[in-house]
């Protein structure tokens, strides 16, 4: 399993990802799933993958090689990040039609997902999510993040806080949070977590961040995290109980 | 869609549910899917149900007939929990057997999972899951709560809060904050809200509530949960950053 996040808002862009890859619970291993294509001062590209890894590899691969033997189309010519993300879609769906039948015929599994966040010079910061289908969407002021993989015990969390305007650092922590609950709900999702926090109009990327087992920052992380929990629900109102009786256990007991 | 949970410590069980029920995103209603059938001073049975709503429903009609008919295996005359949650398998498996082959042509999901905690005299407060195929499971001191439905997005916080002795009243707001995760991610799961908190030996409930659309301690709670979550990540250390530079902007622009 995978959980990779994005986040954009008018700070900029947050992207995470874990780096466990599994195939069954007994084979488990690292594969690093966050990439940075970006080209200082002029563009900014980090792309997340989820999903069946020999795609996932064949498709960076393949984007890799097409800007080495300097290809018509690649990551570093197009002019604008939804014609990036249509150029993932498109690539994304050649590979994995290369081995569709093969995969097919024995039930594996052969889609993957894409995020790609980033920002080319004269646009502003953009965040998409490209689909095993090769069609995308787009993270909007409404809904500023994006997930792929194991999404759904990282979740509450971005809802209850992202938004717009929240402040690139508090988004980082965030971040982070989002994997750490899914790490802690998902044994197959696990470090190392790959971040980077790309600041709006910089068009380089200055902080990045690799979140090793044990590493001290999450187990603090973690540690006052659930201490805020715990007080959070001693400061919570009491419930006011619908049928609370004073009888005692002896009035109503039966036998 | 669904959400149950229970949990059991030291100090008794508390169980929750929603109320929602739909059949795809354009027909959706409200079902209470908690219900008990405790005798007082002699025994608390609280059932919660998830999965096709005619299946569960068949269940409980049965389970409630068996009592009125005072048949010879029945809620109210089985003398521990263990062997209440193989009669409830089993009735599941009748159910489900029933009309197994008429939804199963028509790919309808026709599977149902159940909750039963509760305890009977002379017993230790017990929680069982009881999947579709009628085996089951027991919660433990180790994990405490057990889930069905939409399990994902509310089991982060109880991951990091319930433990063995967590206090009940502590156990029932997390239930709570559990289910309200849950609503705010998915819009399939939603009030009333019916929660139960039963205490250990007390052999009789007598903390009930039934929170409604808009209801002002859910409200209160989202609101002082959500403060508290922006505190911590206030109060969260800053990232270290692993390649900060001090450079400018502009010393890197390429152009």
């Amino acid at each position: 399993m995978t959980y990779c996040l994005g986040i954009v808002n008018c700070f900029g862009i947050v992207i995470a990802a874990d780096s466990r890859t599994n195939a069954g619970v007994d084979y488990i291993s690292a594969y690093k799933k966050l990439f940075d294509f970006s080209v200082p001062g002029e563009r900014v590209l980090l792309i997340c993958s989820s999903g069946n890894l020999s795609m996932t590899q064949g498709v960076i691969t393949e984007l890799r090689r097409d800007i080495q033997n300097h290809e018509e189309v690649n990551l570093h010519n197009l002019s604008s990040m939804y014609d990036i993300a249509r150029y993932i879609g498109h690539k994304s769906r050649q590979i994995q039609d290369r081995d569709r039948q093969w995969l097919e015929r024995d039930n594996i599994d052969f889609q993957c997902n894409f995020l790609l966040g980033g920002q080319v010079k004269g646009e502003e910061p953009q965040l998409y999510l490209i689909y095993p289908q090769g069609n995308f969407i787009q993270a909007t002021k409404e809904t500023p993040f994006l997930q792929i993989g194991e999404t759904k015990y990282g979740k509450p969390i971005l809802d209850r806080t992202i938004t717009y305007d929240t402040p690139l650092e508090a988004v980082a922590k965030c971040a982070l949070l989002s994997i750490d609950s899914t790490m802690k709900s998902n044994i197959s999702v696990g470090p190392p977590i790959n971040l980077v926090m790309y600041k709006a109009d910089s068009l380089v990327v200055r902080h990045t961040l690799e979140l090793r087992l044990g590493d001290p920052y999450l187990a603090k992380m973690r540690k006052l995290w659930e201490d805020f929990v715990r007080q959070a629900f001693e400061a919570m109102p009491n419930i006011e109980w619908q049928r609370e009786t004073e009888a005692s256990v002896e009035d109503i007991l039966i036998d």
